[in-house]
């Protein structure tokens, strides 16, 4: 048990028997590195089970249906670890689908390393022998989870998002209003474009772009960054993750409320949608030597190296 | 003749004889102080004319029957003058309507004070003696002139701004991209929320919001200011106000244009928003004593005055 | 006992009964405020010290010779709290002096209130009944400990700082150039002004300024904040409390390092400023209904209340 | 004559016979590389001036010896053209000797490519070719010049920069407070680390790390760049290029100026900064096929070319 978060009980630590494969739908690269994948891990012992829409993609591959596949939830409560074939995108999508099954999760990606996805397809093999091998280190991601209350009651179920919640305006291009509070103070009322509420892990995507601090995963932390505030002196402002977080709409007939930049709802007037960190986290698997910082510096073309002393 | 601009031509020095009236629809504050410009003017011996949407709002003021009402474009072809009454909304639309009539315009405002309504309800009377006194002071502000080319056709006619010009992602909430060309010459390829290309006018409106700079009214630039650019070294340029900007949307199927932020065109994969200075500028006249930036200093809360030397 | 931080042991619970008294030097208005607090609280029965320098500034009102003034080591040994007469400046300093002593600090502003100072002078005598009935709130704040060291030997005694750590240029005004270590980690080489670090209190000091995010005293994080960065995708970066920071200059002949601005060390080539979280925590006192985001947002002019809804 | 500023006159047309060569001190990759320009153009026909520091650089060449050597003034009064090698550090130096003379000035940089030495020196000697043919671009720049005055009396002879003038703090790292004045109108009062006072040119340098905006070169315009402002709302300001500046120093014993970050003088409180467009412009001659964007973009790291259509 690796319990970094006390509500914290992700199982990283047992060398897996039962893998799910996940991919990038439409995408040939993809199916292609899935098939491989099957293949070794199914050689090397392993039990091998396919997202169904994964397997759809690659379902001319006549050998893939040799494989089990079925849903999220199928692959949650039979998998031990879940294999991420694609970009950030598919991860995030796979993260929240998987979050209350405690799967591990691995990313492997076909083009630029991503934030999250951090194995080559040139290393993909090799990185699965040391996978199975338990090299792998884990990292506990915190997720939020969010629910919009109009009158008062809930709006359909609540939403996880492992990078963001972000209320922001729609289609007609006028700034919403609205007020934010956290554990139920009122805090501003703002005019903007939107407001991000980002994890540590969002902290490097959609926040990053509006202004927001890189949050190292480690700091427990909730980052609120404005988007385009009406106000000059409304900044980033960062909570703690035990705090709950709402943003009322004030005026914005037009606003929505989006997770991961995935799933989106429409908010009217007077809604509220009311954020706070999961009970569930995510834990990634990265490969032997990973570093936070090193991946960041790569993204961010940060000087490669200090200097000799 | 006030020849600021090479293809400047708005005549601001002669004393008016017919003024327009302006005012935000919807708001009986508006209503009574159109009435009370209507009375005064009149008795100072002006011709005066109601935009006909105003005066439907103020209708039921019987007395306001008396005055001549009609669309801008009539206004355009008798007016020396117009006053509108409301906030910088007001103007904007005002403003875009009256540009190519050449007609100068004087701002009134209920409320606080806005960056092109400078005279405040208060002192209304008193600035229209100033006013037909030949003492206001005349500015002239450059306008953007924007066409939408899809398949490189115009997709109608070309639309005018006072402020900007923004190209931005729609409901979905998703990145676009797009191609940033100036004089046709290829300058960045761009992932973000979309693009603000503003006046000076417009630099203290949505651009100064997202961190665009303020540009003094005389500086004859146009401001390419980058909503959450998905390039981290993407910052605001500042071009002539002769180059012809060109933003060619790669991706983004659900993007669109704002002109002044009222009126709003659908963008498709493809379609080219085509920008330059427009051949109509506006003239603002401003009370005596004004000053662009006593006015920047109140309405950003700077410190009121120099220190005793 | 307030244990909120496993080092922290300030006793923040007792009722007083010792009250140290600082104010800003050379200050008519402040010699005045101490005066009548040394008054009061010896009418209320407490004992009352006056710190030294405090002291000299208030020594032509001849009954201030009654009551015993000394160093801040003395006030840290025998007073049970201290109350703070001047602006944010005198509560860091005074904050600095007594961290190791544990000693509660209760700060009274003469103008505007700060950050730290929010009790007004008008309100003084007031709180002080509120503080003497054990009704104030108290509040822990952490402090950075920085030591210098030149050629891997420590040069002087460690510093504390409860705003910032900051490394930066000197008068010459060239960029230096340094790297940074998190953890003995290699993060990045950069070339800038300089780099701030900060803790939460100092996150709305210095650090705002430089375009760093706000942070919540509760957010156990240390803010990274660069000063004119060379690298343009270089942005604030949030770290553990934690973490061990390292700075080297790699060329900045002229640098320095300054600790709540206050305090300077001249730094040279091949200097190494090595930045922790003290083991000493600072405990605030606040009014009863103090409120940090109400702070806040007086002080940043954000706006004042909520929509009735 | 290229007269694209109305008090232009720099003679950027006629095809040069004598030819002077300044570059980088203390370096022996420049010292090869003058010598190898100085051949060159000797060979096809040149006289070729060297400055006199450059030629002490180059002194153990023996071959060098035998070409003339002299002052930046006696290269002004003599040379059609000067080559310059080394950084945009040298270029600046170049500008600011070389502007009272007009000759216009060539960048060969040694390393990476500079915002204003874009001849790489592999291509150098082919560069020459087409110097010498007239192929060359000429661009203009304009200059600042600036005065130090101290009891409304100026201190020492004005000062030139190509880049930018800035006011800032000075070592003991406490935070300035002055007065801005545009063409005598009081424009704010600020607490800040300093200002910057941009040209176009200068907005790709010390002003971008600042959060300063990119001004295209034709762009005749002024930026104002706080650096770390006290107050939220102040941001960069654009005036125009026939605006006079002025800054007060209300607070700033330690306070300098500094021209393009090379000269430096110390101010004191009360001094008064006073800064216009230069009467001088610098011209600098590009390769055919020269453009500012894609210099631009390959020093920003900004994608690389349009997508195909």
């Amino acid at each position: 048990m690796n319990n970094v978060f006390p509500h914290e009980s992700t199982d990283c630590a047992n060398l897996p028997k039962t893998i799910a494969l996940i991919g990038k739908y439409h995408s040939q690269d993809i199916a292609e590195s899935i098939r491989m994948l099957a293949r070794y891990l199914h050689e090397r012992g392993m039990t091998v089970l396919i997202e169904e829409e994964t397997a759809r993609n690659v379902v001319s591959q006549l050998d893939l249906r040799s494989w089990a596949s079925g849903s999220f939830a199928w692959l949650g409560a039979h998998a031990d670890m879940a294999i991420v074939a694609g970009g950030d995108g598919t991860m995030l999508n796979a993260a929240r689908q998987l979050a209350r099954y405690r799967v591990p999760l691995v990313g492997v990606n076909q083009g630029r390393l991503g934030f999250m996805t951090d194995i080559s397809r040139n290393d993909m093999l090799a990185a699965m022998d040391d996978l199975l091998d338990g090299k792998f280190v884990p990292e506990t991601r915190m997720l939020l989870e969010a629910e919009v209350l109009r009158d008062e009651r809930p709006v359909g179920a609540p939403h996880l998002a492992l990078n963001d919640v972000v209320v922001d305006k729609g289609a007609i291009g006028r700034m919403i209003e609205f007020e934010l509070f956290v554990d139920s103070e009122f805090i501003y009322h703002l005019r903007a474009d939107g407001l991000i509420v980002a994890t540590s892990t969002g902290s490097t995507a959609y926040a990053l772009s509006a202004n927001g601090p890189i949050l190292h995963p480690q700091v427990s932390a909730i980052a609120l960054v404005p988007l385009c505030p009406h106000a000059l002196t409304n900044r980033p402002i960062l909570v703690g993750d035990r705090n709950e977080i709402e943003i009322r709409i004030v005026h914005g007939t037009d606003s929505r409320v989006h997770f991961d930049g995935q799933v989106t709802v429409d908010l009217t007037n007077g809604d509220c949608v009311r954020i706070r960190r999961s009970e569930y986290s995510i834990c990634l698997l990265h490969p032997p030597g990973h570093s936070y910082f090193a991946m960041l510096r790569q993204k961010l073309h940060w000087s490669e190296r200090p200097k000799e002393h």
